[in-house]
């Protein structure tokens, strides 16, 4: 087996045989394979595409560079979730402890923001204390007394997908439906859930652009999971506007107890309680409540005491940014476009997110929104908080938002999309 | 400017600006731009073209990456030739003499062979104590004495494309137009020669394996050429069968030396000429007499002070291999197809030419042609003659002959090639 006949074959429109796929990850895991080689292979699979016989090759190869973790001990069902990323989504941080309040394991294994997009650990470290590095019987021993553990994951899940992660970030290959799907569900079946639930977002701040690419990765990615005997369900949902009313880390943290806590935006609610509903449906608890869970407060117990077994305090006051800096709406009329992109952009400038995998975050800089599209406003009314510590930046933040902000005349007839856009099973 | 958004406009199907351009291969010769990231690029190239005007900046952004050579002092006019490489293509090596003899100054900077297609500077090393290395002084002084030197190219010359050459020859990238015409063109172009003469090599045993492809290259070539003032003209040739009636290093300039006492096949006199007197006419001689120069021997008597001012015994008895092999001719009739890349990888198989950079070519290794397509044969007759320093590895060349042999029934009417297929300045 050489490489140039394998990159050959996906250069000239041919189908990848399983020998190639098995040979190409292993040998690129290994360093037999070079970087350069990998990198011009990743760009022939973007351009020319993969079928499904070879994306469920590919991913299987990549599970199979590393271990699999394995839930089968635990005396509950486990449920996982996995967002493709968007701007102000921090589902995450409220739907554990709801699943968890209602009888599933939810082991959630999650990453760092990278670009626009916000990273779960980054926001839970805000939270003074919270470690998002456990050992796996650490892991366990979360996940087993509260019911939910939110972690970072091992080295030794699908090495190979970490490398080739790395290496399609800097060669312009991430925006790849085969890449995007293999590297995602590879890491999540070597995890070892019995039940998947991913919320596929679509729009301006999503890395799918539009419906028809969404929910093809979506069907691909179900795909993926049902063919590994994981029970996989996904929902397309709206990324064109934030989630919420936060985008960074305290806020977003913030944000999400006031969720726990009854209230919080609708949309975060709305969207919260639907992956809830999905997720105990998948593991097969299809009488569970997730709306009396958050009435009755086991939830937020639940939160509380998953936050506490990370070393975090969920009673001390989050940090909060330096400056703060008001936008206020120039005009009067309905608020029909906030973008998404923009304000991930904007929050991502004001230090709420990192250029370089080895930046910091600012835990309270970030984005606060005043209005939503569909909210009538008026000229002077405030719109929207920026926060950072280093306000040098504000300028460049608020030109990221240039354009972002869109406003109709009065009584123009304006709905904003709805939170749940489609649903793949 | 960055990278990834380089790729990423070529990856979406985008013009490369000119900046973009002089950035990307400056970067990449400094090495701030990564292998990985330039493979991706070449890949994205290859697969998404780039147009005259991009290629035009490409190659001259390459040309600026090193020095450039200039033969004006020199007392006589420059002509130059490059082939797209074939197999038994040692037309190089009568046609410097015969050129020179006849009044221009030739200097052929050349390459060594990797894969199937033979290297001029393999070959002429197979001469006892020829030297390919020359300093600029020495090749100026062989030049100026002799009117032709055939020598390998300094590392001063167009360094972006020497490493941008290895990386595509190891990314499954080298077979895109664009970047085939700038790699020879930047290197021809920075060689400083004043006429330039192309030979576009056409059929199974070149790169370029119909014609339409063939066109596109030479023209893209003349196209880069007259931008540069430099005279260029390309002549289409035939190789869907080996040149003359060797392939292999001593072999093939021991047929050259044929050529120059007025003998050797066919073919390769009639391809020899026909490049030389374009080459003649390019660079403005255009009365002089390549026949007589074959005839009357000043070719010869070139060849013999060219070889000897290197270093080499133009009497010398050449190297033979230790093992020959006769294949026979199975049944009689009309040979209509004696393959050249079936040919060539055979003869790379015996040893003459080299799988690696690293690699020894052995110089009596090869093969001798004893027949060629349109020959009338008889069953049991001698059609080629295979030889090796190792025998162990007849097999293997036989196996790369298999099916590249056809004959059909006698009586048939089948007519060859001809050697010169078109013609673009």
């Amino acid at each position: 087996m050489d490489v140039i006949s394998v990159i050959r074959t996906k250069r000239d429109k041919g189908e990848l045989s399983p020998e190639q796929i098995d040979w190409v990850i292993d040998a690129y895991t290994r360093g037999e394979v070079a970087d350069e080689q990998m990198s011009a292979l990743a760009m022939a699979i973007l351009l020319n595409g993969m079928n499904r016989v070879e994306i469920a090759r590919w991913t299987a190869a990549m599970i199979n560079s590393g271990e699999r973790m394995n839930f089968a001990q635990l005396s509950r069902p486990t449920a996982d979730k996995h967002s493709t990323g968007g701007v102000g989504d921090k589902i995450t941080l409220p739907l554990a402890p709801i699943v968890a309040a209602c009888g599933a394991a939810v082991p959630q294994l999650s990453g760092r923001g990278l670009g626009h997009t916000g990273g779960t650990l980054d926001k839970l470290e805000s939270i003074p204390g919270w470690r998002a590095l456990l050992s796996n019987e650490e892991m366990f021993g979360v996940l087993e007394s509260t019911g939910a553990v939110i972690c970072a994951a091992g080295d030794g899940l699908a090495p190979a997908d970490k490398k080739l992660y790395a290496l399609r970030d800097v060669t312009g290959t991430v925006e790849a439906i085969p890449l995007i799907a293999s590297s995602i569900m590879s890491k999540k079946i070597a995890e070892g859930t019995g039940s998947l639930v991913l919320d596929v977002k679509v729009g301006s701040g999503a890395f799918m652009k539009n419906i028809e690419d969404a929910r093809e990765l979506a069907a691909t990615m179900v795909g993926l999971g049902t063919d590994h005997g994981v029970r996989t369900v996904a929902l397309l949902t709206d990324m064109s506007t934030p989630l919420g009313l936060t985008a960074g880390n305290a806020l977003e943290v913030r944000e999400s107890v006031e969720v726990l806590a009854g209230g919080g935006p609708q949309d975060v609610v709305d969207l919260t309680l639907a992956l809830a509903r999905e997720m105990l449906d998948a593991a097969g608890l299809k009488d569970a409540d997730p709306v009396k869970a958050l009435a009755d407060g086991s939830a937020m117990d639940v939160w509380r005491r998953m936050v506490a077994a990370q070393g975090g305090d969920p009673d001390a006051a989050l940090p909060v940014a330096r400056e703060q800096h008001v936008v206020h709406a120039s005009e009067s009329g309905v608020l029909t476009t906030l973008d998404a992109y923009a304000v991930g952009v904007a929050a991502w400038r004001l230090g709420a997110g990192r250029a370089r995998k080895e930046d910091r975050v600012q835990a309270g800089a970030g984005i606060e929104l005043h209005a939503k599209p569909g909210d009538r406003i008026t000229a002077g009314q405030r719109l929207m908080t920026l926060h950072t510590d280093t306000p040098e930046k504000f300028e460049y933040a608020l030109e990221a938002l240039n354009g972002g902000v869109l406003t109709a005349p009065e009584g123009t007839e304006f709905t904003p999309n709805p939170i749940v856009l489609g649903r793949i099973a």
